[in-house]
Formats: C-alpha cells, sequence, structure tokens
C-alpha cells in the first residue's frame, strides 16, 4: 500500500482518536490486517481528508448516516468520541441524532440517542438537565 | 409544549404501558429531554390516538415494521409487551412476526420471535407446546 | 411441488386478486418459473392461510412493513389493491402508512402514501377532501 | 392543529422551498391531508427549527441520510434543492454524497451523485470540469 | 408438513450443522414451533437444496447477503460456520466479507468482519498474521 | 491518483465491460468526477482485483447483496450483465438471486429477478420455459 494515502489518513484518523489505528490494526490483524488498512487509506486517505467540506460537519453527516441505518452503533459510538475530539459541541451531536427521527423514524433516534448517552456518560459531558 | 397533544400521548401511552413515560423521561433526562416529550406529544399525541384504526391493529402494524426494519429491537420488545396489555393475543404476535419471514426475510423473523420469546417467558407465557 | 399447499396458496391469493397468480406466472415463466410456484406455496399457501391472524389484519401488517422496508413499491401497490379487495377500508390502509412516519421515517410514510393515493385514484376512492 | 407549531414549521420550510407547503398540501390533500400538516407542524416546525444545529448543517445532515438510507431519492432531490436555496455549497452537496460510499457503499453514493447531477443540471450548477 | 420437503431439508441442514435441526427446534419450540419446521422445509429443504448452484457459493451468498444487510449476526455467525463445515476455506469467507465494504459500506464489513473474527478464534483459524 | 491501483481496477472493470469506465467517467464528469476515478481505484483496483477469490464467485457476492438490500437495481443490472460477461452461468445468476427470498424477503428477490428478466430479455437468454 503506498506511503501517501496511507500517511495522510493515519494523521487524518489520529485527529479523531489517536489510539485509533492501533486499535484497528490489532483488531484485525489475525483475520484481515488488510481491513485496517484499507479504512485507514480509503475512508480517512480518500475521503474523510478531502477539501471542500470542514472535518466537524463530515463527523455529523457521518453520525447522521450511522444513525440512519441503525446496525452501525460499535461505529456511531466511535464516532461521536471523534467528533467531541475534534470540536463539534455535545449539542450539535444530540441535535442531529434527534433529527433522525424524522428522516428514519424514532426507534433509530432512540437506538442512537442512547448511544451517545453512553459515550456523554462515560465522558462526563452533559446535554440535558443536572441529575 | 402545548398541553394537549402532550396530555393526549401520555394517556395513550399508558394504556401500554402506565411506567413507560416516566422511564423514557428518565433514561433521557441527562442528555436530551426533548425527545422523550417528542415520542409523548408526536407519536402518542399525533398519531397513535388517531381515530380509524384500532389501537390493537396499530401495535401490530407496529411490531411488523419492528421485526422487518430488523435493528429496533429494544422497541420490539416494549411494543410486544404494550400490544399484550392492550388485549393483543399472544397467538397474533407470533402470526405477525411468523409472516415477516415472507416480507423482510428468515433472519428477521428468527430474531422478531426470538425477542417475543423473551418477552413471553418474563411474562410465563406460552403459544407453542409445552416444555 | 405437491398438490395441497399450492391449492391453498392458490386460493389464499385469488382472494386478493383473481388475475395475480396468472400474472405471476407470466412474468417469472421465461425466467424463473419456480418463483411464482414459491411465491404461491410458501407465503400464500402455508403462511398467509394459517389461522391465528384474520386475512384482513394480515394485509395491514404486510402493507406496514413494505412501507417501512422502503424498496418494494411494487408490492405495495398490488397488496393496498388486495387489502381493498379483501374488505380493510381505505382508511386503514392510510393510517397504517401514516404510522409508518413515526417508526420507519416521514420519507419512508410519504412514498408509501404516494403509492396509495395513486392506486385510490385508479379505483376512485378518496380519503381525504374533495378535490 | 394549534397555530405556533405550523406557523413556525411553515416558515421554516418556506426557507427551503416557498413552493413547499402548497405543493405538499396539494400532493396529499385526496388521499390524507394530515400528512402535509404533520410534515409542518413536526418535522419543520419542531426539529428542524431548534437552536443548536445552523440550518446549513441540518441539511447536509439529512442530505447524509437520505443518500444513505437509499430508497428516498425524492426526498433527497428535494433537500438537495432546499440546501442550496439556504446558501449551502454545491461542493459540499457533492462531499457528504461521496463521503457516503465509505459508509453506506458504492451503490448508495453513485445513486445520491445521480440525484445530485439531476439537480444541479437542471439548476446551471457545475462542480467538476467544464462539458 | 409432507414428509420430502422436510426430510431434503433436514439433510441439507445437517450438512452445514448436525445439531442446527434440533437446536432450532428446542429454541422455538415454546413459542412457535412452526418457525422451526419452516426454515427445514422452505429455506433448506426448498431453496439451498436445489440444483443450478453448488452448496458452498450458496453459502458465500449468504454471508455476503447477511453481511451487506447488516442486522442479521446470530445468523452471520451460523452461516460461517456452516460454510467451513462443509468446506468453504476461511480466506474466502474473509474475502466475501472485506469485498461488502464495497456495496453496503465499511461499517457492515467491519460489524460481519468480527464476527467472522469470532467464529475462526472459536474454531482455532487464523487467516491474518500469526499473533 | 497513483498509477497502479487505477490501472489494476481499470483492467479489473474491463473484464465485466469494457465501456462501463467510459461510461462512468462521463456520467460523473460534470459533478463529481473523483467518484469514478474512485470506484476504478479502489472498489475495482483494490478489492474486486484481490486473490483469495475467483471473479465469478465475487460476482454472485455482489449480486446476493444488491438484491438484498434492494435499493440498487441499477448497479445490480450491470453486475449481472458483467457476471455474464466473466462467465457466470444464467442460471446461477437466477439461483443466487432466487435465495435471497429466503434471507431478505419475497419482495427483494421479485424485484430483483424483474432485473434480471430485462437483462436477459435485451441480450436474448432464457433460462425458464420456452415463451
Amino acid at each position: 500500500m503506498e506511503t501517501n494515502r496511507y500517511q495522510t489518513g493515519l494523521a487524518r484518523l489520529n485527529e479523531l482518536d489517536p489510539h485509533a489505528a492501533e486499535h484497528l490494526k490489532e483488531s484485525f490483524k489475525s483475520v484481515c490486517p488488510e481491513l485496517a488498512d484499507f479504512i485507514i487509506a480509503f475512508p480517512f486517505g480518500e475521503v474523510l481528508s478531502r477539501d471542500g467540506l470542514d472535518y466537524q460537519t463530515r463527523e455529523l453527516a457521518t453520525i447522521s448516516a450511522l444513525t440512519a441505518m441503525g446496525h452501525c452503533q460499535p461505529q456511531l459510538a466511535s464516532h461521536i468520541k471523534g467528533a467531541l475530539h475534534i470540536g463539534c459541541q455535545p449539542q450539535q451531536i444530540v441535535e442531529v441524532i434527534l433529527q433522525m427521527a424524522v428522516y428514519a423514524g424514532f426507534p433509530a433516534a432512540i437506538n442512537g440517542m442512547t448511544v451517545a448517552k453512553s459515550v456523554f456518560e462515560e465522558l462526563g459531558i452533559q446535554t440535558g438537565e443536572a441529575q
């Protein structure tokens, strides 16, 4: 795999989570190491690193899609954490997930919000009322 | 949020489960309290409380959709319990889920039936053969 | 294919539409005649002809699932016609599709309602306001 | 339907397309006039008009979800037009759709881009190379 | 249920896993015994036992569909085990799942590969690098 | 875009259809030329050209996924043509689509078979009974 795309992707992924690349490589090493390489080189190295849309909006777009598709909860949790890490406000994430009730239905929005709640609790973030 | 829709929705939701509203509010209080309000006021207050279709058939329609979409198992469990609470027969619920094998495929029907089985076991309901 | 299931299914399908079986057979004769046989013998002969749920509710459950899944518009049109043919009220069909806005999102409900509108116009049925 | 939500929603929808409300009402008048009312009052009046996320980002989130879900092409075309109308740049829309290749697969991205291409051609917009 | 289809299906299912039929029957006995009968008689007795496509390719096609649909992980695990049992190579299974990144998006492929990894670990199979 | 992946992908795509690359480039030139480049370089250049699974089986896996997902009919038609072009037998394609009735439901299989029928008619192929 040529150096450039991979290095660009690695840098882009590191902005979301400096441990993600290592975790990805470790996860798939014994079954399909190319999957981690592909994720770094194509999504992060060629798509998410493009100009034309800022990274925060790209992450909100990803959170929208993952909430709407409904069957990608581990990825949704990772991208919520990553979005926070690059400066998305927790309230923006909540708004995007809530909005999915309109386009993908309430169950998708409820399940997405449950993922967000769990990430926020882990990070000590509160977007609603004080407990 | 205006009183009427919310009160109508609360009454409608209470028919399914008298603890559901409190549970919903508690679940999303720290992350997005409006989500619980929306669920009560729009789905329950404006849609599920409409005339033109009886509540039992509405719940069977919901069970169909949640089984077919496949990624909404927590909601499927709640609606199966709610459907039983308003008088749907366990066998009707089993039939609707089984029918989804035709429209959404066997895996969706199998996973839906597994949810139903777990709810029925919790409530001591048996629709098949004696163990 | 053994006679019983096929004959049961044919009778059940004929209740929805007396021309459907012939149309199905004609459609897939040159590419996969077994598909028409399967549809008659399994969905109609073994599932939709079961006891435990009346046929009208079964059709409303099918309309729910097809609206929610969103990629089955030819089947949705056929089942709306069939549901009317076995005595479902147009308003019940409208209510089930509208309810899908809650579970599968507004676009799925809008596209389902557009199919219903087109079927109702073909049949001279009006469920809303006079034009 | 109480005045406030409806009026708020109507104003919000008019920002996207001043003819959309009339078109929605006309479309569903004969089959289910409440669907148009619901769309104006709930999605536009209660969700898309909330604070916490700017309208342009909300539209990009909607375009993401509709592209990823794949079965909502009429709505995708409307929201692409609306997004342009409130100031989203064509290139941002292209980027969001392209990004869906990563999360929902290439066919979803290709079909979404085909919708964008058709909208852009209608409006004389070019985001790629000169013909 | 007539003997022939059921016996054919049972033999076909036994090729994948000699304990699967018993497990299926046990699972759904108390809630819907017909579901197990249907699975044996229709998918295995009438579809998967057809000529025209070898069984290994049929299992790879099933693994593709289950990975792409994304909400059928228990079935995906079973079919990966079954595919191995009838002689599919672990690397073929990995390739089919990896390919789904193209058609259903990276999250679906990642989640499918995680299921494969777990099955392979249980069976002591390694398709990537030595740990 | 580096030469190797692109050239590998172009050769791989040309095996399916020698006009596809030109058609892809023409289609997206005015809106997003990178989409065509990505399709050639990543799916065809890095995934579909991998060892470990023969090309015919890869195409049958793609046909399975596109039929099961249900919202990718233009891509399904292209891959059916491509599969025939690299030597898949028409009957194998029919079998894979028919099998999707089990995993994704009858409507998905019916709609997929309708696409196959249309491609086969265009090419003068008959897999069922003589007309």
